[in-house]
């Protein structure tokens, strides 16, 4: 059964380019120190798979709040790695797949990501890959023991691989013992403040003018968003949900500022 | 095995007019304001779609008691969207479908979706089609891991997607993190007030004359169904339902009042 | 595998007279006027669907005690209508059939009455249709989400159905959500007063003389059985077994008084 | 699957004569005044079926400890009927069965007594058809259900048929609700007095004289195995157990009854 | 599924004298009474078979803590009987057999046992063969249903069967309702007191002289190893991994005293 | 499927030298005396299998944290014997197996180690190989089974074989049973206190001078991870994971020191 589904897999070699590209499509925004250390921790990583003898594998854990934005980090340090294979292993490109067509799709990109003498494998959204759902905690056993063997076996002599996971279930993951089997993990945070706020909204050009943009800071300010005082604070929003709220007040051009202060309200924050 | 189910079901382009005919075959009766609402936050949604540029994918959830209208409110949205692409996925059509079946089925409707540059998918009672039960907790997890990966998945660039879910039971929708993917929810209420139910008798002409339909709104005045007064009024009814009653008191012409205020109270409103 | 399960069932149309007339055999006795409103009520149902335009879909749950005749008055009611199409759907009829055969059964006979202008099927025993069991609290989902879908899904145009369903166990059909989908219901009560069982006794001329009958109601007086008093009162028998233990105490034709009031007793009654 | 497993299954008609032989191959003892009115209770059911238009089918169960000897029972109640088709329905002959394979035998069965005007069928062993095992529940739900319908299902017109099931675990038929289905029950008794003791030793003449059977008595009397009190009996022996240990016994002939009582003792009694 | 099961395994008649061999391959040590008595009562029970007419089948079950010489003493009771047919259903030959191919090659045995005249069959391992494991209370409800039947099921006409039974886990046994279906039991226990020990010792001359044999029993009695008085005494181990141990200290020539009894007292006896 | 599953695994004699290789890639370092203790006592082990004549299957359990070298061990041990026939049963090898693939693997290993006079098989990371996982305990039964019954079943008359099995969970191991089969266990320790820490940082030469090293030594000592002392000391490190940390702290030559005390402070030691 798994062999059949291993030779419907067509090969598939190099980078994956344009998904890439797709999962990043709104750029990186450096609103917090955090982004850049995220990115430069990445880059370590990659200089390690490169240079060591005794570590061919390396895996890495972005872990954070739903939209958080760990999958655009995770292909950014992989697409900076300009490593010979890079590819995305996402849910995305697995719908509607049977257990044993996720297993061999799996197994398939690490297979040949050990024909390359440098690879990096970004596995996104392990939650998903693995079919979890809270309710009666159930979810894809023979997925998550391909994983649990796969995210821990060398690659073959000669070859050296970087392994770039994401979950919004850093917890699940623990409970289930995938979390062992990672070198290092790196948190994605939210945005939390409103400096950070402020400037995703600078980058995005929301307001005509940075008078508006100021005031509508202000606006939450009021409405108790103080953005030093972490006590009083109640911001915290994912910049893909942020960015798509921006998108939302772009409607109504005259009343941009109302709009998306309300929506931030709204969202119990 | 989904591979051959993919290929059992057939191409289908375009708008299904019969199949939303079909679900708003008794109109929309505007008893009340929020049912203004929701058509019109529903045109915004359509709006946002059709003018952004970094939000290719929108999703919106109506949930409510069953019979108060989603299935009815969700088609006429997207009827009045005037997409090249509108479709439904239903449980009505997919009686018997294997779990498999299933999800080729709905992923066939989104994969469609993909080739028009504006779509509407209508995803029409999704605790019927996770064949949810509340004995037991039991689910299709192939069905619900479908819908978590394609209510996220962005559409193809150049592509863009407006995705309006119903459902009865939000409450296991978020016990299953399927309510988490919504860009937005908005909730359909039942008809909970005398003034409310009165604008539908007019409506729907089943008193000759108006003297009579204030009789039987007096009538229930008398038995506790103050509309004015939340404490004390115990209607609550969807508006399928009450058309529904509304055609048996029609069976005896002589009786009208009597009958539908009889069916109210046996209702044990 | 449903679709060759769908094809393994032959197409039928029309009314199946027979089947109909096997589950009536014994006739109805009209010992209670619960019976004869019983009887009313299913004729303005039928009346309902026939001239309605709005309501092309009425369904009601005849739910009482095993053996209160649940069946029997079901298709009574389906058999008056003289509707072109009437169906009984029973798991006598599916013995040993798969899930997906039971699935395909019943969508086939839905199927086949949407082809009708008017029509009438009779979902007899729920509970064994969905091969319910108390231990474990087991049951076949599929077949469960097939009836929850189509007792609730509208004929197409121009067509209109009657749905009866019966089930003994009414509090599990509320626990798994099927009891919502009804538009009415009505209580089939099983003999529990003397003049009724006096009135059955007569009908079925059990007793050579009428003396003989009221001594055996006397017995059952004396012993406890007092039917105009609720408080007393132990009887509680479906007119299905009753019939039974008639028939029994017929083998004795010296003994017949004897007999029936000690089976009675016996029942613990 | 199932309809291919009917096919396996070959056309078996008339009576199983020597399956019966095989079952009541030690004979009946007639030990206790009980035996006798199971016997006459079975031939009373025998009549009613060959005579009542009414009652088509009549069903009962023998229930009691393991070893009684319902089997025994059952099977010479449906020999003596002299049926024109007569079968045991036992675990025997499934052995290795799938649950389709035991579902399409005992629907053969069945669906070949409907052919005969006049039928019996034994289904032996009921818990151990449905393959119950106490340790976590399990059971067949598929056999089951055959059961649940096939024990309630008239045979068509002008046919009739007396089913004879019996069981070790009575409370378990109540459990998953199959003890409803029964019209009667028969309650089969193991040998619990030295009365019926001494009856069976003296009937299989384990001792060469009388003396030597009553010594053996005597010492059990002595031993607290006090038959005609009650209190402070402790016997309680099935006959097929007994037989086994008297044969036991028999292979030591000078030492019968020392052996004989000391594996009475030996059984905790 | 099982009829073709069925047929892949092959006829097998007679003895398999090689298996039986292999189980007895170190003999048998006389290091107890116990020994012979199970010796004793299990040709007491070839007797029996052999004798009576009434008790075509006797099943007995040999139970005792893991390694004490279960396997061992009941092949050599089935091995002594010199019974034409004498077989061993074992685990060991039967390692990635599917639950049908179990069945079948279980079934098969009987089968054929039941072609000839005297047969004695060796079911081993029973926890083993029904895949028993306590996390989670599994097992294979097919395998031990297939027992459950077997082990009571009369051989035909003029046939005799012995079934020899062992396990480990006799409470398992009685709680998935085993143990009720064999005629008598033995219980095989372990060494556990430094007599018994003694002799083995002696038996397999570990040690060149028997002052060395002494020597080593003294170690154990200082450490608390008293054989005669059990409330001191901390010996209890199977035969089986005695003699393992006993090749472990052969290795060491110059230390074997010390090596045996270091590693009984690191047993935590 | 067993059979089939059993054909497509193609026949493997010999020593798979390397596979061996692979996993001690990184060589053995006698950081402890305890790495010493473990190899003199695998040899002892293959010593007993080489000369007794009793004991033709020996079996050995290494267990400890994750990455405390437990497969570097057992393949020494294995490499070591010079046995013509060594194989590693490991879950790297068997990604995407089925249970019956994965049964047919391991059932050939020990097939083909029959053959062989003298064998070695490794059975590594069992907890992997049965599919464990902790939420819900599940694991694959198959799996398991073949391990309990290949674990304790005897080579073949002529045939000797030493099993050596590794796990980092035993406390599930014995949960399921599969403890109690190995003759005997030797814990595996993590690297836990500073001298050995020191040890192998001299051998790795990660310092250009000692000096450096023993600054590095120093800095941990001041954070609270006192060698000696054991109840002061935070230290407790798998040997896997040192070297790794070793290497990312490498990438930063000017810095080493500091990286790799924050790496092993920040493991919250
Ligand atoms: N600093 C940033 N970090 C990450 N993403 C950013 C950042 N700035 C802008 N983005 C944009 O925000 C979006 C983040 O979405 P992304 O899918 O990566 O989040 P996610 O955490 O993976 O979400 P999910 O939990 O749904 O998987 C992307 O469109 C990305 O281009
Ligand atoms: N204001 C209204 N909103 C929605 N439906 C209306 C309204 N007025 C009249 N209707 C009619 O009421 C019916 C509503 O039924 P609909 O199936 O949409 O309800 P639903 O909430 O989807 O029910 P269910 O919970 O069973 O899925 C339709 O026939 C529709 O034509
Ligand atoms: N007033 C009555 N109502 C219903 N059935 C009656 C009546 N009088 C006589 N009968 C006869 O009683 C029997 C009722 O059996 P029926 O199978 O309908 O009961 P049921 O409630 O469906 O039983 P079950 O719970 O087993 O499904 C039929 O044979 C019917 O002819
Ligand atoms: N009075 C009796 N009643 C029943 N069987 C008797 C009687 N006297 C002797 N026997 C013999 O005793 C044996 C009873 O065994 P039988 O298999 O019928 O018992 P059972 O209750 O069906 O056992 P199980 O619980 O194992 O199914 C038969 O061999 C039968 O010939
Ligand atoms: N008195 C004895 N009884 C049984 N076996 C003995 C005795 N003396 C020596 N032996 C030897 O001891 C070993 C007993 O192992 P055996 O496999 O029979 O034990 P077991 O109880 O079946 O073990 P397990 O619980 O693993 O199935 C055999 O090699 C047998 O030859
Ligand atoms: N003394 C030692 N013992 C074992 N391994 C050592 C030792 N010194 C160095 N090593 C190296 O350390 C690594 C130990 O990794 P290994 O995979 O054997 O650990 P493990 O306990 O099996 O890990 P896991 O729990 O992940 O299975 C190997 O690369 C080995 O070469
Ligand atoms: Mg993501
Ligand atoms: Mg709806
Ligand atoms: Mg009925
Ligand atoms: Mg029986
Ligand atoms: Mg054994
Ligand atoms: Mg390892």
């Amino acid at each position: 059964d798994f062999m059949n589904a291993l030779e419907e897999v067509h090969p598939a070699f190099g980078v994956s380019e344009e998904e890439l590209q797709q999962v990043i499509q709104n750029g990186i925004i450096h609103f917090d120190t955090v982004v850049d250390e995220i990115l430069r921790s990445g880059q370590l990583l990659v200089e390690q798979v490169k240079s060591s003898t005794r570590t061919p594998l390396v895996s890495v854990l972005l872990h954070g709040p739903p939209g958080a934005g760990k999958t655009a980090l995770g292909a950014s340090i992989a697409q900076a790695s300009q490593f010979p294979f890079i590819k995305l292993i996402s849910p995305d490109s697995m719908v509607g797949f049977s257990e044993s067509q996720k297993v061999a799709a799996i197994t398939k990109v690490f297979a040949d990501s050990y024909k390359s003498p440098l690879s990096v494998v970004v596995v996104d959204n392990i939650e998903r890959l693995i079919d979890w759902t809270p309710m009666g905690a159930r979810f894809s056993n023979a997925v998550l023991q391909t994983l649990l063997v796969l995210l821990g076996k060398r690659p073959p002599k000669g070859r050296r691989l970087l392994i770039i996971a994401t979950s919004s279930t850093r917890s699940i993951l623990s409970d289930i013992g995938l979390s062992d089997t990672f070198d290092s993990e790196m948190r994605v945070p939210p945005i939390a403040n409103l400096t950070a706020l402020e400037y995703v909204l600078r980058e995005v050009e929301l307001f005509p003018s940075s008078d508006e943009r100021r005031e509508a800071i202000h606006m939450l300010k009021e409405a108790g968003f103080a953005g030093s005082d972490d006590l009083s604070s109640r911001l915290s929003i994912g910049i893909k949900k942020l960015l798509s709220m921006i998108e939302m007040a772009r409607q109504e051009p005259d009343n941009v500022g109302q709009r998306l202060t309300g929506a931030l309200i709204g969202l119990g924050m």
